[in-house]
């Protein structure tokens, strides 16, 4: 009997979101969500709700709310609605996302870009409504998503200002899933954010710790023999 | 026959919404609504949807985007998630209003506050729940609301502090509808954003332009004849 090769992605062989797409899936709790920029200055649009209940959704607001800061990295965590942690960040190497900002529509182009920038255009909410259609989230419920690796700049005056991303080749951002969730992850079709072109985005996931344990591959699991 | 006394509130006689209470009302496009602070440094929170599809609501994100700055004033548009304008502000006496916190919650209490402050403490969040409710809106549809007058600063490390507000008694934010909305509007009951203390929030609602005209109460009617 053939043997069913294991095809889920890898440090290794990491899956690839091609530029200007996105793609939606189930983590579980304890999961590690492994976000990779492979080119460098290339945006990623995270949103995630309850697997249990998608009323439940990752919120910008509660998040600045409980972490008194606009900048996340190492440690933070990400709260739904609800008040529940949805996420803890792990290993940042870029230190630079964005909370504030909705993903790019249709309307972005239309009125942040030049004239005809918009007809036919892709878009981070297109792509994360085409990722979360078949778990049956509407495009309503898409709220201000979790912009990785994105460079927004407040000034004194409160004035925003949309850099080049920081981010180099192979930087990642590593979220823990702390309950089951529903993720959509694009890598952001909007030029004037990832400094004037469009690149993939990789991602793979790892297990959780108590999944590596039952493998025996945990430094953790072999020290507490 | 006796004539019905029109109660509608008016500048010289606003609807008070007592300490750590709200309300909802409905709003027609082209009615201004005005906030204001009668004792000086009190926020209010306001959310809105759409009266005819309350799957669209009051964007943070979208807001942001548009207008590229964190700080709302008079001229800036007011934003749905399906990017239509909401409202447009006109008078703004304060010039400090927040779009990046949320309405406090009971978590609010427990999570930020000192130990015990949570039990049966009001919330904005609360208010507004059992404000929208007789419109049929859920508790999960709540997102990051505009707190009028709320004074939040971030520092050059994006970290967020909360000032006391700005506002002097008797100074106002002008909000005109550019739909036919549903407002939820509170007076705030989160100590630290209102330097202490509880107080009232009053408003009231100034007709359409065309209603001004045709009751021959406005200026420009008067000059086109």
């Amino acid at each position: 009997m053939t043997q069913i090769p294991d095809l889920r992605p890898t440090e290794q062989r990491p899956a690839r979101i091609a530029p200007q797409s996105g793609t939606g899936f189930r983590l579980s709790r304890g999961e590690t969500l492994v976000v990779i920029d492979p080119m460098g200055e290339q945006v990623a649009d995270l949103m995630a709700f309850a697997a249990d209940e998608p009323a439940e959704w990752l919120s910008s607001g509660r998040t600045f709310d409980y972490n008194e800061t606009i900048y996340l990295t190492s440690g933070h965590k990400l709260y739904s609605n609800r008040s529940r942690v949805m996420f803890t960040l792990l290993r940042d190497d870029v230190g630079r996302h964005d909370f504030l900002l909705t993903p790019c529509s249709p309307e972005t182009f239309e009125l942040l870009y030049p004239p005809g920038t918009a007809e036919g255009h892709p878009s981070c909410f297109g792509n994360l409504v085409a990722a979360f259609a078949p778990f049956g989230i509407q495009p309503d419920q898409i709220p201000t998503t979790l912009n990785i690796f994105m460079n927004v700049l407040v000034d004194a005056s409160g004035r925003l200002h949309i850099g080049p991303p920081v981010s180099r080749p192979g930087q990642r951002l590593e979220l823990r899933a702390e309950m089951d969730l529903i993720v959509g992850l694009t890598a952001c079709s909007a030029e004037g954010s990832n400094n004037g072109t469009f690149k993939p985005i990789d991602f793979y996931v790892l297990p959780a710790k108590e999944d590596q344990s039952r493998l025996g591959g945990t430094q953790d699991r072999k020290h507490s023999h």
